[in-house]
């Protein structure tokens, strides 16, 4: 592992039973074993190393158990390389109806069609060696922002014990299981959250409980506390970060790996992320540009489309527009990460951080 | 050219300044300049002879001097093989809100916002111009099936004068203009037309008004009937019919050319046609079938992915079903008249035919 001298940034690699990812790494998110607009092909082009699923949502549609019998989630959705799948942990409490919490785990009502569901942790660590990811995480409790101390605080022993739980039923040898640290914006209790899952001993660590309407300086410093807590041998993965200063900024504080909806959904809206900054197709002043989405950038869209001519696919509400805006947002945050590990490597990486903010521009959606 | 001795069917070559077009063959609709769900890297991949783009449609948005800026149509949508053009006549009936027919053209409301627009045969030839289409169409009078012999032949003799100022107008000659048949369901009505047209030396012969309604035998013995009354030596085009039963029994009667919006809309509705017949993917008999599509087909969904996961896809809302049963859709009626091309090569259609049917079934939507 290379790491920056100046930053906290770090250039490593992650074995897992589908190939070896390289960190730092940008997951896009696969919610229902399909990156929404993409094909697997298209994921492999652009040089997707680790995909996400969500179980919350594979546990209600198809179920488990029909993933288990298409040989797993790789086979399902005909994709060979690495996936994680998060715990659903996040999703009963954010999407389900109603929710209640108990020390055993959640009742909650499904969104799709109203039936009721009790999910545990053992029962999350059991959908997901159904599934077979290569990464499976622990079932934890997520609080919404603002939350109390007190709140926060039995979150974080919730999320303790559950991950106990996980960790003894878990079995497969071919997944790793890892802790997620919670505790919101409380210093002590994140630096609590994350020490009681060092002592069990996690093959990787998970910050969970972040971009969730907090103002992003709040998000760096709960960063900036873990990063020397963490262990250095061990990946760390900041939970549902996609913004792209975010994504530099988490790398510069430790972060190995991010995940997003934001290429996929930004792009279905019309949304580009590019090298020079943001903006939406949909503007008028793109009517007569015949010049590619980012002349950054390498992708299919770009090399091969006009500006004009997607905007015209925006506003026509053709399926290739968000094909082609979500496959240029997918290899910007890509290729994005690829070239911060390459600056890392290089011992670069501060250059590589003033220059990617000096074209960005500091907007920032959170 | 080779034709069939027993049938009607005919093996034919067609030049055009993007490439040769051999037919038999099926075009595949790109409405807004994009063929829905699909790029044109895939519409090369499944052999993709020639695109049909709506006049109608690219007139209202983005306007045919956007494309013309662009370089035209090819330059626009990226596309370069070639590419033919209706004139707008079927949906300033079809689609716009109020329209007035006169004799100098058709006065009628954009079914986009309700802007009024007057189009002429004039206009609509040189809106093709600047589409710059490897052939084009006249603007034509369609009438609504049924229609009395005085309103077809009213139609006639309208669709007839505005050939001759299509034809008087028609300035490119790196773009071909077609003539179109009309006369509903009056035999006579429809020779006379054909005849006309014939007269005026056009260089391919459009069929228009038919697959509206009338029954398969019905368009059947028009083809019939118009099929020793047309010149042997130039194409023949069957407008807006793409079911395969009605593409052979098509192509028995002397038919060159097929287009339809079919097989991508019945694709996004999760409608396949197969070898075996057409079935609806949505069908809880596929929750647990790992098998292909089609077993039959060679493209990209049938070789990789499963009807169990194509179908949870697609109950999942997600664009990766629409992508994938549009593919399979435009691959099989491209493929069919592919192996219809070779059949009549190798002087066997009929056997071809009869397997056909035998195959895929009598079930016929009109």
């Amino acid at each position: 592992m290379a790491e920056c001298p100046e930053t906290g940034a770090r250039a490593g690699e992650l074995v897992t039973p589908h190939g070896i990812i390289e960190t730092p790494v940008f997951m896009p998110v696969g919610t229902a074993a399909t990156v929404k607009a993409m094909s697997p092909k298209e994921m492999a082009e652009i040089e997707t190393q680790i995909l996400l699923s969500n179980t919350y949502h594979l546990y209600l549609r198809p179920g488990a158990e029909l993933v288990e019998e298409a040989g797993g989630l790789h086979r399902f959705m005909n994709w060979n390389g690495p996936i994680l799948t998060d715990s659903g942990g996040f999703q009963v409490f954010s999407l389900a109806g109603i929710n209640k919490i108990l020390e055993d785990g959640v009742e909650f009502v499904s969104h799709l069609d109203g039936s009721r569901h009790f999910m545990t942790p053992e029962l999350a660590t059991q959908t997901q060696e159904k599934l077979g990811s290569d990464i499976a995480m622990c079932f934890d409790q997520c609080v919404k922002l603002p939350c109390t101390r007190e709140e926060a605080g039995k979150s974080v022993d919730r999320t303790l014990r559950w991950a106990a739980r996980c960790q003894s039923i878990h079995r497969r040898e071919d997944q790793a299981l890892f802790g997620i640290v919670q505790g919101a914006l409380y210093d002590d209790l994140r630096v609590k959250c994350a020490e009681k899952l060092i002592d069990m001993d996690f093959p990787g660590y998970s910050i969970g409980g972040l971009s969730v309407g907090e103002s992003h300086q709040e998000m760096y410093r709960i960063l900036d506390l873990l990063n020397p807590v963490m262990p250095k041998g061990k990946p760390r993965y900041l939970m549902g970060v996609g913004y792209p200063t975010n994504l530099v900024e988490g790398v510069a504080r430790g972060v190995d790996m991010f995940d997003c909806v934001l290429p996929t959904r930004n792009g279905r809206n019309g949304t580009l992320l590019t090298s020079r900054g943001k903006f939406n197709i949909k503007h008028s002043r793109f009517t007569h540009d015949w010049g590619p989405i980012d002349p950054d950038c390498d992708c299919y869209a770009c090399r091969e489309f006009s500006r004009a001519y997607v905007r015209h696919l925006y506003r026509s509400g053709e399926m290739l527009s968000a094909r082609l805006c979500s496959w240029h947002n997918l290899r910007f945050l890509i290729s994005l990460m690829k070239r911060a590990r390459q600056s890392i490597l290089d011992g670069v990486f501060p250059a590589f951080r003033a220059e990617f903010h000096r074209l960005f521009g500091e907007s920032n959606p959170l």
